[in-house]
């Protein structure tokens, strides 16, 4: 049985869309498993546009969809299109687009909510016992819909490898359950049937990054 | 002794910019092989901007470099300072932006020219002994840099796999040696130190495109 697989992005590029690696990685291994996926994101305004050179907003406007569709080669669905019944499971990469576009996280911190549409698909595959694979920041999703469910970002304590530590604490704070783990490898929250990876939390080489995301 | 690899993007999205799973393939085989890497991108503005979902261009202008430095989490470099003595080899990922940012092939076919800077650095290396490595599309660049090379760009018999196939035609009427490779392959020019492969150029699975890469 060919494994149907929906994965979540959020825009094109680490600081205002989808971790382009991780999509990269993610869409490397699940070919190479036979699977066959179908990419989604919301029809809607990024919340800003970064300049990466610089690291600073812009007064541009662009599309998540539009932008999305830059990794998917064109081939990418409006969210709300998602039928969670036509899946096997769901997965979403990191990127800030996930804080910015998919939850506003980036702006609130731990007073953070989950966009409706994506809180309502994370609880719908759960709800039927579907697997959930998230890496990077994308936990952050999930330990709002399912309140106590199991991740990791990685590690807990601050330093120059893990400079975003303090997402694992508040993590905690919200009453998840953190589990340190390295840049290679995942989580599997067994009861929820979540997977989670550390990815880009940490300042690893881009192949451990590649690696971790097979879990 | 760690290498040194310069990698030279064109933009962020297939249909406008550098190929973002090609880029990545590149970026993951180098890292595990332990190369150090630097990415360049020229300052100029991107021939075109294309919305990804329907394929057709905008009216917005975005910049090669800062569009490339998606794919670079911000590092990345004016492609004016690439110091070739500072590097063991040069590598070009594929997409349009080669043939829309780096050459004027989308456009011209046949009687295209390679953007001053891009064709200085690939007979700078050349005529210093360092290797080259092209994919996809990128190999037009070698056939107008270097006559007479040798170059894969996947098959010459044109069918639903190959959509691309008259390039190898075309470059054969330029009076390189094209040799037929499949998206797994690599073709080496010995005498010109120039590696090529197909990547993108063949509709392959994308796990096929990035052991190609790997090359």
């Amino acid at each position: 049985m060919v494994k149907c697989i929906a994965i979540v992005l959020s825009g094109c590029g680490v600081y205002d869309g989808t971790e382009i690696h991780e999509a990269s990685a993610v869409l490397v291994h699940l070919s190479r498993a036979g699977a066959k996926v179908q990419m989604f994101a919301p029809d809607v305004d990024q919340m800003h546009v970064v300049n990466h050179c610089e690291g600073k907003p812009t007064a541009e406007k662009r599309n998540v969809l539009q932008e999305s569709a830059r990794i998917a080669r064109g081939d990418v669905s409006d969210l709300t299109k998602l039928d969670i019944t036509a899946f096997d499971a769901l997965v979403i990469p990191g990127g800030f687009g996930v804080a910015k576009n998919l939850s506003d996280w980036a702006v609130k911190g731990k007073e953070y909510t989950v966009q409706p549409q994506v809180e309502k698909l994370i609880k719908g595959f759960h709800g039927v016992g579907k697997p959930l694979a998230m890496c990077c920041i994308s936990p952050v999703l999930a330990a709002r819909a399912l309140p106590g469910c199991e991740i990791t970002v990685g590690q807990d304590s601050e330093c120059e490898r893990w400079p975003y530590a303090q997402t694992a604490t508040t993590m905690t704070e919200l009453g998840c359950k953190h589990v340190n783990k390295n840049v290679g490898e995942v989580h599997v929250d067994v009861k929820n049937k979540l997977v989670t990876t550390s990815a880009f939390m940490c300042n690893a080489p881009i192949h451990e990054v590649f690696d971790g995301s097979r879990g």
